[in-house]
């Protein structure tokens, strides 16, 4: 099975990152193709940059021919997966309900750490209309943006003290609030000796399931196929 | 006082179409301005439509340079006003939510009539990320698509079979459910003796009162400024 | 266009502080007229005042003649807007819910600052009722009473610092909770640097608005007319 | 023990129907004494009679001298119970909510079969505010007025109607929507085979329970004492 | 009238605990007999224990064949109530729910306090089946085990700390969340200025109002009567 | 990895029906074994057989002794995980939970398809209690028994009826709300052109992603292990 990830931004080097841990999450059949947009923000932080990824995204998958059996869409607290069900005719799994899923699965009420506190509203916005944030007891931000997140040990430390809050506030499971964060879940989650659940790997089991299953997107409904009109994607060129 | 409306797709007349009713609606102090998007869908129907026509304004407003004094962003149930609350320093006022604030004031419970019943979910859910859906009892479908309204005897009919099933689920009060509806509410008003509320209008108000009261969007957590980085509008040309 | 602002209590001198903010946030063409019951609490603070302004409020516009055009009330959480709306033919605003629905027009969240601490319940139902409790973060006391609100300089310390309690518990907008702090929310906004609503000001454009888009409440469902019947206002006098 | 049990409106007949229901429903050593007030409506249909209501039915306890362990008010879906638990320092119970509290206890969820649909909101208020609304499945008027209600073959067809469409909304357990109903629920329950609470006979047994068990309103936040201050109960004779 | 009280544990001192506390609430002409499950958990903390326990009760129902008019089962937080409804003809009424219904009365928010910090989560749950979890303002432990419960001294040193914690989250009344803890009622409530709800007293008050008014549970729909079928209680024995 | 699958009730043949499905789903290296309670009731319809149910699945784990990496238990709408999750180490996963968390990847709003009505209120709160319950337009009885499924013509002919009872709710994706419903899930997609998910093969699919993210239940808090005690598994033989 081949599962295409796409990136929420136009950074190569979290792509890769990404791909990575994707494929670590991967199943023995399943080969993982990392999609980086062409356009869109460097990274997204806040709503702007969001709806600019989310557009973007949609017109990478839209412009991208080979062949896939899922999609996992890496931009943690992003906009767009809606609109991705109704293009693709395969599963779509977005990483934050992804996380949120699994996270439901592991404890009573599970807790968000993201990068920053400005980014806390779209979160919890994404998980409620993922029908998955009866259970998140917070989401709480590091104060590191998503570039800085290179400096794994400043990382890991503003994880866990925003992780303490988490747990206060009732967070038995914590999930990676970031698809830059990949890679931390397992440190962390030893220091703080919870469960600590990262979206891409989350998705990307999600989604085998659903392919192995033989379920895709309904078309009854919100995701029917985009109506066939006039669109540009983008300015015109001058 | 200057008030930029957005239309949310590419289709010059319905802009033409939602100034007349800006206008119609503004007090004797207000100048009305359109802006067409130079990119995006001719019509925002589903997802799809929404991400990108959500991109595409913000990028009209980014690169539009006159002066205003506040943002209407005509698109019913259509992505983008915390994108742009972040990126204009007046206010921002979405015909969708705006109609629901007034809609408040004048009965118990309201309802929207709106083209596709595909749109439903996401009217739904701009409501509720506005904070106003508590008291919405029916988000209803005509059946009619954004370009089909022209034909205004087949539209009416269809609003007032439509409004009826909202008022069976409770609605006290009707909202118009696209910005290309705007002009329909005296009309069928009388025929339904139920208040009926454009967002256009309603929009218009509300951004007015808000310049005349001195106020404007809180930087204060979500909607801070967009962090200064690299940022591409559409895909590179060829 | 001709606005009756009603005072919650018997105190006059609060009528004519009422009175001064709605003018200045009334348009050009608007005369603003207050209206002091001539029973009642001569301050409302807790359920027993509020019910009790509540019939004094609705007996004060019953046997008021003068044509008017929209009725504002200035009785911070206090009780009564439903049956006001079902007794005139004019479109009526609650300063509580007036507030609320600008406030959630400037950011995600919104918090209220009253009086005593024993009214936030009260605020709370009446948010609820009016269908926009879900973007209030909090509603915080001062400790002061209604009628110690003279006191300019205590009274600003007071807002400030349960300002800062709203704004911890995610208040991006702050709402002024009593009609007596009118005038409050140029001093404080700057202090906090966060947008503040005084909903004097609010019902006043809210209610122009509705009048000049010739919106009033449905009498469809809950608001119809009061049934002809035999009521007694007040006690037989002996 | 002395239950002091209050009408909602000026009707002296309804008052004796009450008082006969809450003797049938009182324990062996329990009086109860009913108490007409002297102004406000004739009957209690929508809110502006609510308000009125409430305010002379707080006036009608405030100037009643003979002692009593509990006041349980007879107005369904009335306002007022907060302000009389501040008055008082006995414990108070609402019939609205005395009948949710017990039908909850006897199925999954409850319906409310009540006079006239316009009461329906009012009602689903009540419920909400007393913290019970969450099991409610459905609240369905008969189409008769309180005052209508004596016309037993009538009132019990209409009853029947309006239960079966509760029902069907998934109500177990059936709950009188009116004071005026109190009576009827032998009748109805068997030819509904359902039970059904009046509400009159429910907020004696609470008020019975609190008492017995030493139990009254707390004093700590919203339900303090009223605050000294100059309070006119009614307009001032001429 | 005999009302029977289960106990949700073997240990039988804690059964003749519990029936002392029923009898100190029943009225004169009430009958309590307790019964202890002959199997089951000697203490009910946690989900396993819980679940064993419902069993366990409706066994001991299910076998004893004496005559009753009502059951009162005394594990606080713990499994079974509606399992029970399905099973006898006679109103059922769990501890939990009972203390929240008369907590609703007396204050605008509750608190609970109960045992180990591991059991709020299992409250929270049975609250929110009973339809009465809207005005919990907090559960919280006070980190004594149900078995360490005879210390009176240090019960209630802990109880009113947490008692504290629950005021501060907005809690007006509390619950004594644990049939272990009846007869604290008393104590703590002074100390604390605060009424304080035992669910024994409270299960009984409201198990005799419901046979009083010739009240029992609905069989349409959720609690019909179980179907015959073939049923092992217990493993089989080598 | 080996996951043991748990029947609800004593049918040895539903067990193996049970299995069957479970492998279908299941990936290469996965080995299913079925446990089947050794008491208990015969098939799990209503609260009673579910408490029954909940105590015999769990001592059946208790005593089951072999290695095992995931536990799925098999018994829509049934209690009980949450007690396993204390006893187990490795990952639980029950089907009701499961069939929501995929469903919720597949369209806006799901349905779920039961046997009797009755079990719609238990399904209701299985659903809310493991947090996915939002997205749920209805739940819908076939109005078949558990045992009467295996007329499959009777029983896909019921499901497809019921199916458009919860499409017409708003369900674009619809669940199996049966173990023993397991395989008519492509049937009835087929007819009713909607995914349909089964429970079992979801919750497999999980079990399996949950183990290979080497992620188990938290300890911390609601699911801690359960406290070392006398407990009793069933009667005294005699």
């Amino acid at each position: 099975m081949r599962i295409v990830v796409t990136n929420c931004n136009t950074t190569q080097g979290m792509t890769e990152e990404i791909v990575r841990g994707a494929r670590a999450a991967a199943g023995p059949g399943t080969t993982v193709l990392g999609l980086t947009p062409a356009w869109g923000p460097e990274s997204a932080e806040g709503w702007l940059d969001s709806y600019l990824s989310a557009a973007a995204v949609i017109d990478t998958l839209r412009t991208y021919e080979g062949p896939y059996d899922a999609v996992v869409m890496a931009g943690f607290g992003e906009h767009g997966r809606e609109g991705v069900r109704e293009l693709v005719d395969v599963p779509v799994v977005d990483i934050t309900e992804a996380a949120a899923h699994l996270a439901c699965l592991l404890g009573r009420r599970y807790g968000v750490v993201t990068t920053l506190e400005r980014s806390a509203g779209q979160i919890e916005d994404s998980l409620y209309g993922a029908g998955v944030a009866q259970h998140c007891a917070a989401v709480v931000g590091t104060g590191l943006g998503v570039l800085d997140l290179g400096d794994s040990e400043r990382t890991e430390a503003a994880f866990v003290a925003a992780a303490e809050r988490a747990r206060d506030a009732g967070a038995e499971v914590l999930v990676l609030g970031c698809a830059g964060m990949t890679g931390l879940q397992r440190a962390v989650g030893e220091k703080l000796g919870l469960p600590v659940v990262d979206g891409v790997g989350a998705a990307v089991k999600l989604a085998e399931s659903l392919v192995s299953l033989g379920l895709t997107t309904s078309r009854a409904g919100s995701y029917a196929k985009p109506l066939p009109k006039r669109r540009t994607w983008g300015p015109p060129s001058e």
